[in-house]
């Protein structure tokens, strides 16, 4: 681990101009063509020619240390060709803008440049060069649309040599996306700050690349909202998705139908001012923003104002707790259709992207089968069930919202027959589905497997793929329907405080899957890059690392350094229950007054510290050698004598951990609610200790020995506190290996 | 280190209705009155009785976990007499107002609700309650002055009990501190949030606590001072100091001399709109805001748009180096005496605090001497020297200074024979000009021994008292002139990343000195408080622990999490240079444009690693029994076993730090320019693990050996790259006693 693992990309390119340099791969897996045999393998046809790569794993950093810096990229251009050297960045570094001119390019550049100077602490001069002498020439080809559109040109070219920097792009997105990558290529170097020497061609393999933030269940406040759109143009993605309506909150200002916010949001909304705000700074970062009005279900809050809406009595009052409950939209009242008229009309104007999301989940139609009206109305015009019913009530809306000028975006559910081609699906079932969907001739995004709330770590939503699964067999052209995904932050279990955290990093990790050829799939890769760039994160103002120390410092109390550390110890090594069963797990019912200063809360959804204990044991165990792949677990001969020194330092200061955390949890609820996972943590230490020495004695440790050692793992494993504790199964791992004896003492021993 | 040295306070009051329960002390020296024996001690008559005060070392928080949760109060109150119990602190909790009403009261009790949720992260309601059933009643008395004034009264009273608190003060500024009191109360405890059950009576002992921020050197943004503004809150300050002009920059738009400010700026300054925002900002917390224009040197700034003004030839040129400079302005030409007037009256309106401070300090005067008009008007008038010169030009301004109905303060040099008794001397030269000044009838602030950028650690600033020394000496009446001090942020070596650093939480124990009776100085004490309360000032947006990380992260550029790891275990034993010797030290001359991004601009200036290593190793050598005075050094019998596998831990991951940093070391120009220190550090963290070993033998090492390992730390005590390695002199102190030898084994060995 003390050396980063670094790749860059060498390529097959348009360009004829192109220095066609390949670089040798000490990795052949990621070989998919070779500079003599490209193929176009572009799914989209506005993707010209970009589509297949020479990838290529590279030189260590301290390999290339003299020459120029590492690259550590995310997302994973295209294409990287490396050049020799690398460009000196010192605080006469200037920038130039050519070609089309816009004042939103005019502040790309110099937001850039703040950005430039924050990263390096330079005095830069903090607007653009009139001049055509600048560091890095910007070449703008034409204006971009209006509106941006779904799949206009995002392509870039950026060379990078000792001498200067030129970047060209056929649009202001493009232009955007490489100024991100060059912030990426300066780091510090051997001589100073520098931008590594390097030919990239760019763009991305799908034009739909989004987040989407409830801002529903839980209110998240401006500010909030635009470091992610920072951080989201860091990462390329092009689309904010605003879910704004739930059962839990009303999230827009109405000036027609004041009632919605004013009843339905306990006073916590965006004013359409705020919200127009928020649409030019995202088109300022390349970035469309969706809104989504949840209908017919998840809409408690609109009744709270509006009961005439709703297919039952009433009155309603704002929902407090999670799930999915009865309240919906009455879709044979005209009434209904009347206000969501006018509604999306007045929305319409102040969300200018030609997309508008109508929800359309998880109606589960108990009002519907409790109202006799509705029932009657059903019987009289055919409509034979609740899916029926839903399918009326989305054509319907559909309607409108094509008189209003914009496509439907709905979840899964809105496929149903006989509703228009043109309508967006946004698939939370998976790729069965989307592929189900384009095979039908819509086109759809892939959600599933990207649901940030889920807990789940970044390789598991690297791994999933938009075009795997039923979707990889597809025809070209149904395939050109699926247009990207959606990383998605269910907002149960976030607040201000830390939904940052909750979102980044792994939401670079969604970024770069949607953004990087389908070939860039080595979490190793991913994950030595994303510790990086997590980190520069932070320079937008993104709060994922800085909250944590702050939530612990609540959770502690007054508390000495040792007991503080000891603290910090236990829960770097947790992460929260996964998928939904943190619901199951609660206390007490959780509701949107629940307060999040618990360690459940605080903790990151994935354990840095466990993750790099697991890739300990596995080298210790032999199970991965330095740059081979993952999979492969075989006991060593002979086990790594310093991966065995860390291992037992490690294990010591858990076996001992307890002792310093109990006073602590004596003063402190909040620490004694997981005096558990702490004494867990220490029994998992002295287990570790145990199979260390049964495996340095070179002979299989007994049954009893064994089953003893696996009890003790099995009650850390199980789930307390609504936390795992992620180190236990890769001390199981241990444990199995000394009682299956190993063929050697380890070398320091 | 295990428990949180704890202090409550038991004393007398003017209030008979007030319980006097006094507690037992186990320190017999804090001890400074008795209940039957209380005398007023009050040096200023506004002061009324809360002078002299009993104080009480209590017992650990283990010791009352079961009862209430620690105090951790910073600046320590007059008087703290502790109840029983604790007030529940949940999401029931309200807040009331009554008495005196005005909106600046509002507003504080909805900040003060907006900090509670922040710190508790409970749902409260964001406003006060209408009615008087309130969890926490407020009384405010009166109103303050419409402008806030010295000695005004600042006193609260704080009753907490079981069920219910209460908070009475004569002005909204006593209420304002009592508030922030109150916030300090609130921790996690066994049964959820609480505050500790107490009786607080509190006032300052010094009516004029300030800090001053240089915004001259470096422009610090509007936000950072407002961050700062709600930290003074925190500890109670109550004048911000604002050094607004200087060689290197003029920060205030001017309207009447729009030059000033558009040629003496760089574009860097505040509009008046920002700085009445501040005002209103400050007030609401009960901060007075004191502008400084520095004249008639430390002016070069004024001079390029102004060059009339100056007493050179010109052209002038904003100075971009640090230091005294010959320009000043020409105390003979009538044209300064005309802008001023204009200058002060047009600054007199947007500040409205009745102090106005015109600098006065190190003029050179050598542009005097070389201009033949100004020795002739000297002769012409019988102006004797530079001195009489200097005292000439303060007159004539503090003049125009009072024709706008202000106060004139300035530094020590503006007392000159002559000069009206009502201006206020703002000390840079010590205790001694201080009570100079006091004697002869000027008022007086301390600024002496308070300089932030000194370096110097938080004891060593709170061990400094405006009333020692000279001032410890006056008589009664001379004594009240001393009207308090000020921290001072001279901005040479901070932006806006690392100047909350600078000033935190060091700033906190300066507060405390200011606020607190002059017998709360136990500096132990102090620290344990200090380390909790500065993780809380985070909370309210300052980032001098959080920009730590984020500076490493550019030092060191992609590095594993093992490289990382040894950088920060290296930085965070190191200090910058101190005092004014990071000048003489720089690899090359030092300017405004100088990149702050090396390790001595990213590592604290008090490191509390370091701190702690020397308390173990004192700890280790018997020096200090828990509870026992700092001083006192005499080797103990037998070393103490746990604190002797402590070193032996620290010291082995120093010996073997070097190895893992050296790589990223060949990467990072920043980083290599700490490598000699790191090879110090795993030198003395090799002396070090040699003197356990020979202390261990339990006889005397030999000279040789000593004089080897005494050479070694005398390598490592030199600066290097600007830094300080702290742990040096305490390794020194284990090598000598390893020389002279130990009575017995250490238990553990």
């Amino acid at each position: 681990m003390s050396v980063l693992p670094e790749i860059r990309f060498a390529g097959c390119s348009r360009y004829d101009s192109m220095p066609k340099l390949l670089l040798h791969s000490s990795h052949p897996s990621l070989f998919r063509c070779v500079r003599e045999g490209c193929q176009k393998m572009a799914h989209k046809s506005r993707l010209q020619g970009f589509g297949i790569l020479v990838l290529s794993v590279l030189l260590g950093p301290t390999m290339i240390a003299a020459q120029q810096p590492a690259l550590s990229l995310i997302p994973a251009p295209a294409n990287v060709q490396a050049g020799s050297g690398s460009l000196r960045v010192d605080s006469s570094f200037t920038v130039a803008l050519a070609g089309h001119s816009e004042p939103r390019l005019d502040r790309a550049a110099e937001r850039f440049l703040r950005q430039l100077a924050l990263q390096t602490a330079l005095p830069l001069s903090p607007k653009p060069a009139k001049n055509s002498k600048a560091t890095l020439m910007i070449q703008t080809e034409q204006a971009g649309k209006e509106i941006q559109e779904v799949g206009e040109d995002e392509s870039y070219v950026l060379e990078v040599s000792a001498t200067g920097a030129k970047l060209t792009a056929p649009t202001p997105m493009g232009t955007m996306h490489g100024l991100q990558t060059f912030l990426q290529l300066v780091n510090v170097s051997p001589d100073g700050f520098a931008a590594a020497a390097v030919t990239i061609h760019d763009q991305p393999r799908f034009p739909w690349r989004g987040l989407m933030i409830d801002s529903a269940r839980h209110f998240i406040p401006l500010e909030v909202i635009k470091r992610n759109l920072d951080g989201m143009e860091a990462v390329k993605m092009n689309v904010f998705h605003w879910h704004l309506s739930e059962n839990q909150g009303f999230r827009v200002e109405s000036r027609k139908f004041p009632k919605l916010h004013e009843l339905g949001s306990d006073g916590l909304y965006y004013t359409q001012d705020a919200i127009r705000d928020v649409v030019a700074y995202a088109r300022d970062r390349g970035i469309r923003v969706v809104p989504e009005f949840d209908m017919p279900g998840h809409s408690t809050a609109w009744f709270v104002g509006h009961p005439e809406l709703a297919s039952g009595k009433g009155p309603y009052q704002i929902e407090r707790r999670w799930g999915i409950f009865d309240p919906a939209m009455d879709p044979t009242n005209e009434k209904v259709y009347k206000l969501l008229d006018d509604l999306i009309g007045e929305m319409a104007k102040i969300f200018p992207d030609h997309f508008f999301h109508i929800g359309g989940d998880e109606v589960n139609g108990k009002e519907w089968d409790a109202n006799p009206k509705i029932q009657a109305y059903m019987k009289d015009h055919g409509i034979k069930n609740n899916d029926a019913l839903q399918a009326y009530f989305s054509g319907r809306v559909q309607k409108l919202v094509v008189k209003h000028g914009k496509i439907v975006v709905g979840w899964d559910e809105v496929l149903v027959p006989g509703v228009p081609k043109d309508i967006v699906i946004q698939s939370w079932r998976g790729q069965a589905s989307l592929a189900q969907a384009a095979k039908q001739g819509f086109r759809g995004i892939l959600s599933n497997g990207y649901y940030l709330d889920l807990g789940w770590p970044a390789a598991r939503h690297y791994a999933i793929d938009p075009m795997s699964g039923d979707a990889a067999n597809l025809a070209p052209e149904e395939k050109q329907r699926i247009l990207g995904g959606e990383s998605c932050m269910w907002a149960e279990y976030v607040n201000p405080e830390n939904v940052d955290s909750r979102i980044w990093p792994r939401n670079a990790a969604i970024a770069e899957r949607f953004w990087s050829p389908q070939e860039t799939r080595d979490p190793a890769s991913m994950y030595a890059r994303l510790d990086f760039i997590s980190a520069r994160l932070e320079w937008l103002g993104l709060t994922h690392k800085s909250y944590y120390r702050k939530m612990l410092n609540r959770i502690a109390g007054p508390a000495s350094p040792e007991e503080f550390a000891a603290l910090r110890t236990l829960t770097d090594l947790l992460e929260p229950v996964k998928d939904y069963t943190r619901e199951q797990t609660a206390p007490a019912e959780p509701t949107s007054a629940t307060p999040m200063n618990r360690v459940v809360d605080a903790v990151p959804l994935e354990s840095d510290a466990g993750r790099h204990f697991g890739e300990l044991v596995d080298q210790f165990l032999g199970a991965r050698h330095p740059g081979g792949p993952v999979d492969q677990f075989a006991p060593a001969a002979c086990h790594d004598a310093r991966s065995e020194a860390q291992l037992r330092m490690q294990f010591t200061l858990w076996r001992d951990n307890d002792a310093q955390l109990q006073p602590l949890a004596q003063r402190s609820l909040l620490v004694k609610e997981v005096a558990a996972r702490s004494q867990d943590l220490s029994a998992v230490g002295a287990a570790g200790l145990a199979a260390l020495d049964a495996i340095a004695k070179g002979q299989p440790a007994s049954d009893s020995w064994k089953s003893q050692q696996l009890a003790v793992i099995e009650q850390a494993k199980k789930p307390k506190a609504q936390l795992l504790l992620i180190p236990a199964p890769a001390v199981q791992r241990l444990v199995e290996a000394a009682a299956a004896g190993s063929a050697c003492f380890a070398a320091k021993l």
